[in-house]
């Protein structure tokens, strides 16, 4: 298939394009670079070093034997966007071109305003420029498991049946649209987002699979592995552990690597989301990619993610593989920076991509962590030279103050 | 009590602008004649005639005795908006500052996008200014009924309780948003704006009444009279009846007067959508106003309207309405240029502004048509010149064409 992947750059967006290409795909990329510099705006960098796209394109051609088309393009440029959909007639197109950081976009005014602007309008010009060029497209749409937030109920994936009875005494069984009850102005957008794809597949008879994508973990993908099943430097796609771009697991081995505590945000730490390894959010947006929606009009959604944990057995996962590499990790308790429910009820559906055949890498997360440890110590000093970067400072009701440690 | 009304140029703005006077408030102003413009890119114009805001503030001041405040803001404006509200304190602030138009959001992309971000932005950019400088205000957010659909099951103010049967084998009643099932970029606009509003009220305890308001009509409000009893006409309000800003009742009774055939959407035309007189709307949004949310915090929902009617139903009552003007009124079936289901179920409650004393100011619709013929035969020619504007061109499936006659 011919797969366009707009956030080619990224985390997710480079390892998809190695994982597609591997799998036969032929792959196309678009990427304007905004991730790297809002890293650098928080005063950090990626742990593990990635070149310039010259230099990845050119370990992706060595490896895979064509040159990636990839072009450098803003989503709120609706024109280009337009000549290049239209250009390559792509058969799915993976979104992954958003802002992703829920503190980043509460950070002030101006973020915020910028996160829902990128996200939201950058969605709506590809609903656009798709009926125009790809009516008949598969859009892969990266959401978040944080778009349902934590209900005191069962999460299924995106619509659910209720009960209604009605003012004229009929009983009726009506299928909605789960509510959303996000937590942050980028949760929101992404909920924005959700909506607005499914009205485009509504009346325009556009397909789509919004995937609610549980916090992914890792370094490693088989695909960065060249003939000789070594990584490719060239290949490695970055990873972030400032407070912003750090996804949980990855800013705990950072910390781990360098010395810091881990940071628990609370006294009880009980905060639960799914997760799941870098190498199954390749294999999960690979099944939706190898099996889109039949119908024209049909909106989708994919919960995706491995199983759910709690902050707490994150860190003491992290601890005790930290500690066969002999680091005597500790674990902090924080202020919480962000306002939300320390212990709760969660169980969220996710059987859609294990009727696809979704079958995740290893039963438990050891193995990961493992080798995230072993990627990672080698660039211990770059991580130790952005530390400031380790501690949260944005606070969800506007001050800007490192937490402070609890216990 | 202080109100600052955003959007103070337009409908129902200017209208509530002196019913608050009226009612001795202290009125404060803010807008940037958007609305002015965008009837103007319709092709068309305000049926009854306005002034400039000079002429306006003039009529004001004559009736009223002081000079209203007013400043010509854009919402996008994040520093000015701040400083005025700073500069003025406002205890409540009602938000009217938004493109209004479901038409005019599915005429292209480039409108669609100027929807969702003037509504979604500049609503995000006021909760920022109100947590920054008025954080114990009361905004007033005018949504829209709409932002509901039509779902097969009565509609409730906001939020439902929903009997959840867990995993972990309890069963718990759950409060949960309603989910909202919006027809248009414009109606998800306003979706969005209530998901923002509600979670700026939970993280910052701001206070918030988000009004679902059903589809208003009318031309006349009480407090246009000056001291004689006699509609002042410098304190008249626009009134339009082009496809995008004109809203139906309003279209149907230009349509009659000028001899077009009123445009029922579909062969059944039974679309069914909760209707209010302007005076009405002045009456609740004055009671929302005078009866804040008395927690830090506190998101609530008015749906707001008189009665819910079919639009077959209220092109026979502007008919019958019209014959009694000699006008021999027509009703035409079209094709349907919106995406929306013809026959369905529909209940919303709409108890909160009763319980707050909501009296409705008629018992049928009758007499406000009256007054609506009277006030706008005088402008026969005006709404003639701009006739083009009545029938629909804008499509929601992409097509501008004008929608044919079916019978």
């Amino acid at each position: 298939m011919r797969v366009l992947i707009l956030g080619a750059d990224g985390y997710l967006g480079w390892s998809l394009a190695l994982h597609l290409s591997n799998e036969g795909h032929m792959v196309y990329g678009l990427d304007n670079f905004m991730r790297r510099s809002w890293v650098r705006k928080m005063n950090s960098e990626t742990a593990i070093p990635v070149g310039s796209i010259q230099e990845r394109l050119q370990g992706f051609f060595d490896t895979f034997g064509y040159l990636m088309r990839f072009e450098t393009i803003s989503m709120e440029d609706y024109p280009q966007l337009c000549q290049y959909i239209s250009d390559i007639k792509p058969d799915a197109i993976v979104h992954l071109a958003e802002c992703p950081s829920a503190p980043y976009s509460m950070h002030g005014v101006h973020e915020a305003a910028f996160v829902m602007r990128n996200n939201v309008i950058g969605t709506l010009y590809l609903l656009h420029a798709m009926r125009e060029n790809a009516p008949d497209a598969h859009l892969i749409k990266l959401g978040t498991m944080g778009e349902y937030g934590t209900p005191d109920m069962d999460i299924p994936e995106g619509f659910f049946e209720v009960s209604a009875n009605r003012l004229d005494g009929q009983n009726k069984m009506v299928r909605l649209p789960f509510p959303r009850q996000a937590g942050s102005w980028y949760h929101w957008s992404k909920v924005h987002d959700s909506m607005n794809v499914k009205f485009a597949c509504d009346i325009w008879g556009l397909r789509s699979t919004d995937i609610m994508q549980g916090v992914v973990y890792g370094t490693q993908i088989d695909a960065m592995k060249g003939a000789l099943g070594l990584i490719d430097p060239r290949l490695r796609t970055r990873l972030d552990f400032d407070e912003a771009f750090g996804t949980v697991i990855n800013r705990f081995v950072c910390q781990a690597i360098v010395g810091h505590p881990l940071t628990v945000y609370g006294d009880v730490g009980k905060q639960t989301r799914g997760f799941l390894p870098l190498r199954d959010s390749m294999q999960c947006l690979t099944l939706a990619i190898d099996n889109p929606p039949e119908e024209a009009g049909e909106y989708r959604v994919f919960n995706q993610f491995e199983n759910t944990y709690s902050v707490v057995e994150l860190a003491e996962k992290v601890q005790s593989v930290g500690n066969d590499f002999d680091l005597n990790v500790e674990i902090g308790h924080y202020e919480k920076p962000r306002t939300e429910v320390e212990e709760h009820y969660y169980n969220p559906a996710h059987q859609h991509l294990f009727d696809l055949g979704y079958k995740p890498s290893s039963a438990d997360m050891m193995a990961e962590l493992s080798l995230m440890f072993f990627d990672l110590m080698e660039y211990k000093d770059r991580i130790k030279k952005y530390k400031d970067a380790l501690i949260p400072k944005i606070r969800w009701r506007g001050e800007h103050e490192e937490v402070d440690r609890i216990r």
